[in-house]
């Protein structure tokens, strides 16, 4: 685990920007996904405006490709851009890698849209000040197991999606000594350690391409129907299998059912967004809500919903986690390995966990809720397979 | 919230010894509480040894009195002698104050018997360095809402007595920055974090005095059963009521039952020791172990146990906590406040989560579990009230 740019991790050119979910135009993109590549536009290309950066997309003079085409994956709107640091999860095994950005704290931030010159100048102080002082403290622990920590932030009310203040809280304690020791200076640390300390979301980055790492394990398994990415890139969500390459089967992103924050009505809501929905792909978010009846409040709901969504998601899965283990389950292993095929035949589809973005760019997150996944992509997807009324015909 | 010295927020003179639970001699004394006591003599008698120590106990030159007499509350056998630092945690509303030690970390420790060079230098360390360098944090932090905090760790699998991992987490997340900036020096904050970091029951020094503080506001209500402490000195478990002043009813300890690290059985473990239960008293521990499932498995049980233990202490109990909520019991408050009279009735005892000493002084901790606490006690109290078959007649 490490810290590079991504520039050079992700062989990012100036013109060249990445997004959360399938692949989209700019003409396609919603409100949020067109705010944050404005606001990487700028970043890269300071010397511009947001109208001329903006008719720039239009005229396709940038480039846009999935994050997850990168080994790369992105919260809500998920734009990555050549200067942005990215953290570097390696899985020991197989030596394969993912790649994320920081978490930018709550509020008006990039990925829901927001390009302010307060936005662009957190940017830039995470590139500058906050990715050293990360990069010094991890040369100095070492690697960070990240499933071990996830595993065990699951003890403590994570579900490892939409609520992560035990996962920060648990990075932080292993960090802090080593980045104050590593620091140019205390006050340099204080503010990088007040910065995460601020935001309980500061683990999801971490989370994600922990998460990717784990899922791309199982990539290009000869008619596979495994679901190995879950993807959503405000338009349309979108899956890719174990047996199907690189291709992505796609439906309408849904509308996120829960709870909005004061001042905001549904129709302020934008459709579903984010590529941290490959949390629930290895197990976490939805899948493991048993681990953290705190979040049903959030999400709206009640402590017994977050029993039912973990059991529920055993009807379509393929395996129970070694390591991801609900304790109010005692102890079982969270549901893994979401099956197109089951989900077909059970008319389930997988209980996604997230925030919600304001449509509009730039306002931020409205809310948070629980989002059900259009049936149609993975119908999709084993109709590719060419036996749509029984996927698993069609497996070696 | 603040550190000061045993010797002048408690009163205590050189030669005096304060102890968990209710008051008991050097002669019926067990392994632990004589070995902390013989650790504790030598801390403040550098140039004695321990068995001259141990003959001065004997023959009654150094005085023994229960912590909860000066406004304080120990772990286990939970000595402290005039030297030592503690906590001092306030009732805003009140002004009343509580102290506990600084917890020591694992293995052996004071608090479990040990008094070796080791343990003796470990507690001198913790005078010279830890307490002036967490004095100095608070100091820049200001005080530390800490029923908000524990509320929080309840959210997060602690359930405040046997399981702190959330609740230490919370307070190193809080203090680090403070921390670093307030040190001598970083290595010296480095060190006292990472010490404290080393430890998950660090955070329980402080639930319990604010335990112990929350309990004390209801002392010397007239004639009420209210159970304002539960503790033990390793020989006998003590009560004390609302409305009974500073008398102790009394029962022998019990022993715990749960899980013993390897190689030890049951013959190595003591009867049950410590203040700690003041955490029960107030509607952590045992109590709040619906907020924790993790537990479970660590005192011996199922998820289901962790359910069942809060909803029986309700049938006990007066009231619901307003800050202490349980998820999984869709935040119903914890229950708080236990009625002597009802324990009488129900004959259900009070559920108590607890560390398992070994009996041999110095030995340390050899594991964890469930204690029952003696129905005699809670018998003896409400005898006294006058009117054993029914002490709730004997209210006003």
């Amino acid at each position: 685990m490490g810290l590079d740019t991504a520039a050079s991790t992700l062989d990012l050119g100036r013109g060249s920007f990445l997004h959360a979910g399938p692949p989209i135009t700019w003409h396609e993109a919603s409100g949020p996904l067109r705010g944050a590549l404005i606001g990487a536009a700028l970043l890269e290309f300071p010397d511009e405006s947001p109208e001329s950066v903006a008719a720039r997309f239009q005229a396709e003079q940038f480039s846009l490709e999935p994050c997850h085409h990168r080994g790369a994956v992105g919260p809500m709107a998920g734009v990555i851009s050549q200067s942005m640091p990215v953290f570097v999860v390696q899985d020991d095994v197989s030596g394969r890698e993912a790649y994320c950005t920081l978490n930018e704290g709550l509020g008006k931030v990039l990925r829901y849209g927001a390009y302010s010159k307060k936005v662009l100048d957190r940017l830039d102080w995470i590139e500058r000040v906050l990715a050293p002082a990360i990069s010094g403290a991890l040369a100095d622990t070492g690697p960070i197991d990240m499933f071990a920590m996830i595993g065990e932030a699951l003890q403590m009310g994570d579900e490892g999606h939409n609520r992560n203040r035990a996962g920060t809280s648990l990075l932080l304690r292993s960090l802090a000594p080593s980045l104050f020791e590593s620091a140019e200076s205390t006050s340099v640390a204080a503010e990088c350690f007040r910065f995460m300390a601020g935001n309980d979301h500061f683990f999801l980055n971490l989370t994600m391409p922990a998460s990717k790492v784990a899922a791309d394990a199982a990539r290009d398994i000869p008619n596979s129907t495994l679901v190995i990415a879950m993807a959503r890139n405000g338009t349309e969500f979108g899956i890719q299998l174990a047996g199907t390459g690189d291709r992505w089967f796609t439906g309408p992103s849904g509308m996120p059912k829960g709870l909005l924050f004061a001042g905001y009505s549904e129709d302020d809501a934008n459709p579903d967004i984010g590529d941290s929905t490959i949390t629930e792909t290895v197990g976490l978010g939805g899948f493991a809500m048993a681990a953290a009846p705190a979040i049903v409040t959030f999400v709206g709901g009640s402590a017994e919903l977050a029993l039912r969504s973990s059991l529920s998601m055993y009807e379509i899965t393929m395996g129970e986690h070694p390591i991801f283990r609900l304790a109010a389950l005692d102890y079982r292993g969270a549901p893994v390995g979401i099956d197109a095929a089951l989900v077909c035949r059970s008319g389930l589809v997988p209980v996604v966990n997230t925030g919600i973005a304001g449509k509009a760019a730039g306002v931020g997150q409205v809310g948070a809720g629980l989002v059900e996944p259009p049936m149609s992509a993975f119908a999709a997807a084993i109709e590719y397979f060419g036996t749509p009324s029984d996927g698993r015909e069609s497996r070696v």
